[in-house]
């Protein structure tokens, strides 16, 4: 099962973002986010934290978005992880991926892309 | 944010674990192995593919655990990520995987680990 996942680091978020802070808000971005990439949603879980960041994810039929804020340090961490199985979905990942960093704007990041499945030796 | 993040693809699962092929089931299993872990869930989303399949996330105080069944390919992805904000998360993960590795019996297997977050330079 051949898939793609791409992992983010992302620092000196603005506070200011709503995104960043309230998991509702983050959660309609995820959610509106991974729709507009293509992707197919399943479920999803968010949680607020007190006093303060989210935590995030969207189950997709290709697999799975998964974010994590800290607003105290400016960071999040993203996964995007789609597999292959019908149709190459690596696109549709990269498009969620570069739409959450252009609504959470990071000023430094940090980016890996992971193969993942593939032949069983 | 220093934070490590274990992952896995398993082959050659076994047809016949419950946990392979019911999100119930495979729920259940990831709950209880996270807890047993030291691990604290602060919320989940399973969702059952038909004709078969699993896919899940459990959110976690220390990040996320997800993890996804092809059972028509003997085959699973797990990922494991826990920051280390207040304490040194990483044999709790360890153990959490290992958990779910034993109850899914993988005949083969790949492994990564990847350090996340760290120094913003």
């Amino acid at each position: 099962m051949d898939g793609i996942h791409l992992l983010g680091e992302w620092y000196g978020c603005p506070a200011e973002t709503p995104e960043f802070t309230s998991a509702a808000a983050l959660r309609t971005l995820c959610l509106a986010a991974t729709r507009a990439a293509g992707l197919t949603v399943v479920g999803d879980a968010f949680h607020q934290f007190e006093p303060q960041g989210v935590t995030g994810t969207v189950l997709l039929a290709e697999s799975h978005l998964a974010i994590h804020t800290w607003p105290e340090f400016g960071f999040v961490t993203v996964d995007v992880y789609v597999c292959n199985l019908a149709t190459d979905n690596s696109e549709k990942a990269e498009h969620l991926f570069r739409a959450l960093e252009t609504a959470l704007k990071p000023r430094r990041k940090r980016f890996q892309v992971i193969h993942r499945g593939g032949k069983d030796e």
